[in-house]
């Protein structure tokens, strides 16, 4: 069995996740989560909550917006147009690949960002062959990834699946604005389902066509960057679109300009941060700068964060997108909503006032049905003074405009303008966005490839304890004299005290260590002849299998201090002197093991 | 403004909830959550979770499977069939109708149930008009309300956005039962989204075309009950399909037969208990039994959970439904899966066991062509003997079959047929399952509606403290004399110990109790002047406006007391002698209050 064959073998065997709809022979890309799967999504979730939004120093508020998007918003976005994959279909067969990835595969060429002709011409200038029938490949198009739908009984009324939160999040800009007191910057985060029509997805949990997503648009007024604190001098690893990389503290990379907002060093600092805390080291997180070509349509600046797996070498786990004010504007734009926000200024500044005022009765005695197109020429004359351009002779007494049959100058007669200057202490910008964005499944995926090891043959899960899908596991070593009333004591006291506490009393003892092991409890106590006379439990660690006894008032400060990641040394304790956990065991609870 | 105009005005100014993409126009049953509707949600959800999950001494887990389902399983579930409403069109204006609802309301007769014919037959023999042009409606047809889609990139792969979450865990059922190691009764949960293409939503989050659901499946032995335990004793009101209403305790309607199964008893008082812990009284929660012809196609018993609503009347949160082993029938029968599981009898049975030995040569040499047929036929038979019927002369040495060109007496040259009896300790049957369902929006709304109060001309949203957004909101009186140093120690101390707290400093003293107290904070900490000397922090509550001075070592015991129940006059609290809290805080701090 190759290692990836273990994780899933593990997954779909302990509850962490497997095919949906597997007893009907399975979609492609669509996964159900566990309950041992789900405890561990859950608990990077609220990790993820904890560092970003209550962590934060800022405005962080989570929001929930509908998947079923109407097409005009995914217009506004882009999505409509430019969310696609080119796919190239078997003309004998009728079997689907994506055209990039096959000829990537077939020809080791890098294709991520070619334009539709380029892949077309690589098909033809090369012969890329059907794996299924050996018919040659030539058919390659665009396909929308949107899931579509019909909203409500009329067909005409499209709808699509969200491909990201973050339009959901866009289009309830205002309300979220006015109703958190319009201050910026603000963070708007959801966690939530977001679904992309994937052509013929592979790798797992990698390449879903429904998964979850974290992830928070941060609004800003492009003019004020974070306060430099901390983060500046974090040290991240970054591999550049132009193929050189580099380690260096994200001040300099501020500094030099090579991010385009200072936001997103920001962030980046805040994302290792994140990744240190499931277990990640610096070194195992790389931001990669995406290419022109490679990015978005919306993002001026992209960096996937990817971490190395045992299978799938480096894997996207995070993306930090600089969406400048693309979104807000757009969806001004298409909804007639203006999206823009007023701000204090640093200083009050001087603005230029134009004053323009019309005598209509004479413009429309003069110019008759072309009256309306004269009008429209002062007006854009006026427009483009305000944002500073001089218009010839205005203040002199005579204006110049530009109508559709040609150039006039206009006297007092007709039109005054009057420029002037004021003090203003706000104007109005629409925010910038950076958005960090992570998918929830892979990052578990990701935790279980890490954490799965072997250890003298059997398998051991060594997640983080922060997102162990339990932290203590509670048994009675046998199910006689009272130990399994005492481990229920134990098990409820735990649990009072807020640990996430599992209880078993099946099987050999030696096969309940194995079970916790191989789902990542990162303890089990166990309550054995000795506990029942008051003599403390036992604390197995997962990790190294070793064992202290722990009086029983002080296992929850002992465990608390275990999970904040003290050691038992610091903790006064002492290792129970045996050779082997199973004999060991064996004498004290005089059971047999056969397991082992 | 009438009171609902009042939460839906208080909703969206106070980021609770508001219609989606609302700077498009909107779109029908569709609502995004705000920040501080979501933290209501999220609360409800996990007090769900720790009330039927946690808190129960079953096994429960919490799956999460996708919405997009593929056609096959939305055809064996009968939905694809089954999950219809009847819709009526103008002819004219091509405006569609709800046919059912609109004939209720036209005609004030109930409609809820009627086939097509009768409803067709009732628009016939009544005018029925067009709100909007008045033309006559009388085209009535059936509208599926799944959502359609296709899944990949072939039109012929269809799907549907789920309309409940329960065939999620249906098709996953044997993975997680094998994972929880084969343990009958097992609960497996969902808390996710669904959707349903309503005709003509309408109602706010009443009617919503996507919303969250809270359900699970409870699979267990149909011949084992819950223990008898306390939830027999819990009364409960019911009104029964046949127009009577009755308030009884679980116990009697399980002795009498009025529940088809005892696990429907027990989990109305478990859904009772849940709505208590909500804050509604066991006066306000009423079980609705539904009529043959209004349940779902897979229920054999479904109770309603209707709670009163000041502006719509009775709301259905909850239903309570016994699809019996419907679900798992029709998987096994469409997947070929099979989905029964094995179950230890209370004492071992005796069983017939009919052996069966074919002599194929013979029979292929009597029947050639008709070999395959011949062989069908005594499969059958055989069948039939196992279910107990006694096929014509087993044992006596010759076998009646029928077959498809006629009946035919086999000698045992050509079959030998063996009954006989053995003792088994376990048989194969289908869970049955009970069905607790609750829409989370749902219970946001009616928490909304129940809380919204006016006191002294002011709102005051008064909800439980176990899902207010917050737990308490902490102030400096004024931004000055050390107030906002003191109020951010009390702050941080208050978010260390595990509170929910929010911290304002901006605006008059006044304004900041009336914005708490109009999204629900149970309890507000000022920190004043004799806060700065050490002299305790004042607590105001939001239901009276009363007012304590505690000591900050004793904040957070008074908050979690308070949380709990607890009262001033319990916790030794002497009230402040002050008029009114304004003058009160005016005084203290001197700062004028404007907005009282």
């Amino acid at each position: 069995m190759s290692f990836t064959d273990e994780v899933e073998e593990l997954a779909r065997r302990r509850g962490f996740y497997w095919p949906s709809y597997e007893i009907y022979g399975g979609v492609g890309g669509l996964y159900d989560i566990g309950p041992n799967g789900l405890r561990v999504k859950q608990k990077i979730e609220n990790l993820w909550r904890h560092h970003f939004l209550r962590g934060s120093g800022f405005a962080m508020v989570e929001i929930e917006t509908p998947l079923v998007t109407p097409e005009r918003v995914l217009e506004a976005s882009g999505h409509v147009d430019s969310f696609t994959d080119p796919l190239v279909v078997c003309p004998n067969c009728h079997r689907v690949y994506r055209a990039d990835q096959l000829a990537q595969e077939k020809l080791g060429v890098k294709t991520e960002g070619m334009t539709l002709d380029e892949l077309r011409d690589l098909y033809k200038k090369n012969e890329i062959k059907c794996e299924a029938c050996g018919t040659r490949l030539l058919d390659v198009q665009y396909f929308n990834l949107l899931f579509q739908t019909h909203i409500g009984p009329f067909t005409s009324d499209l709808g699509f699946l969200r491909p990201e939160t973050a339009q959901g999040i866009f289009t309830a800009f205002k309300r979220v604005y006015e109703s958190e007191r319009r201050r910026l910057p603000m963070g708007v985060a959801q966690v939530g389902r977001v679904a992309r029509n994937e052509i013929s997805p592979r790798q797992g949990l990698l390449r879903m066509r429904e998964f979850t997503i974290m992830e928070f648009e941060f609004f800003f007024d492009p003019e004020r960057g974070p306060d430099p604190s901390d983060f500046v001098q974090k040290k991240v690893k970054v591999r550049w679109a132009n193929g050189e990389s580099s380690v260096e503290n994200i001040g300099s990379l501020i500094e030099s300009g090579f991010l385009k907002s200072p936001w997103m060093g920001y962030f980046m600092a805040s994302t290792l941060d994140f990744m240190e805390s499931l277990g990640f080291s610096a070194d195992e997180v790389t931001f990669l700068e995406k290419g022109e070509r490679e990015r978005a349509h919306y993002s001026a600046q992209t960096f996937d964060v990817v971490v190395p797996t045992k299978r799938w070498g480096e894997v996207e786990v995070a993306g930090i997108a600089y969406r400048t004010d693309y979104d807000l504007r757009r969806h001004s734009q298409f909804s007639g909503e203006d999206l823009s926000v007023s701000v204090q200024l640093p200083a009050p500044e001087k603005r230029k006032v134009v004053s323009v005022k019309l005598n209509r009765a004479a413009i429309g005695k003069r110019f008759g049905e072309r009256a309306e197109d004269v009008m429209k020429a002062i007006y854009a004359a006026a427009e483009s003074m305000r944002a500073g351009s001089e218009v010839a002779s205005a203040n002199s007494g005579s204006l110049e405009v530009q109508t559709s049959f040609g150039t006039l100058e206009l006297g007092q007669e007709y039109v005054k303008v009057e420029v002037s200057e004021e003090l203003v202490s706000t104007k109005k910008v629409f925010p910038h966005v950076v958005e960090p964005s992570f998918g929830a499944d892979r990052l578990l995926y990701v935790l279980l490839d890490h954490g799965l090891k072997e250890k003298e043959g059997r398998r051991v899960l060594s997640l983080p304890a922060a997102v162990a899908p339990y932290d203590v596991a509670v048994f009675p070593l046998i199910q006689e004299n009272g130990m399994v009333k005492k481990a229920v004591e134990v098990l409820d006291a735990l649990r009072g005290a807020g640990f996430d506490a599992l209880y078993d009393e099946d099987g050999t003892i030696g096969r309940r260590y194995a079970r916790v092991d191989e789902i990542g409890v990162p303890w089990a106590v166990t309550v054995d002849e000795l506990s029942v006379r008051g003599k403390g439990v036992t604390v197995r660690e997962r990790d190294t299998w070793k064992q202290w006894r722990v009086d029983e008032a002080r296992l929850a400060e002992v465990l608390s201090a275990m999970k904040a990641g003290k050691g038992a040394g610091e903790l006064g304790l002492a290792e129970e002197r045996t050779g082997g956990e199973a004999r060991k065991k064996g004498r004290e609870g005089r059971e047999r093991e056969k397991s082992w």
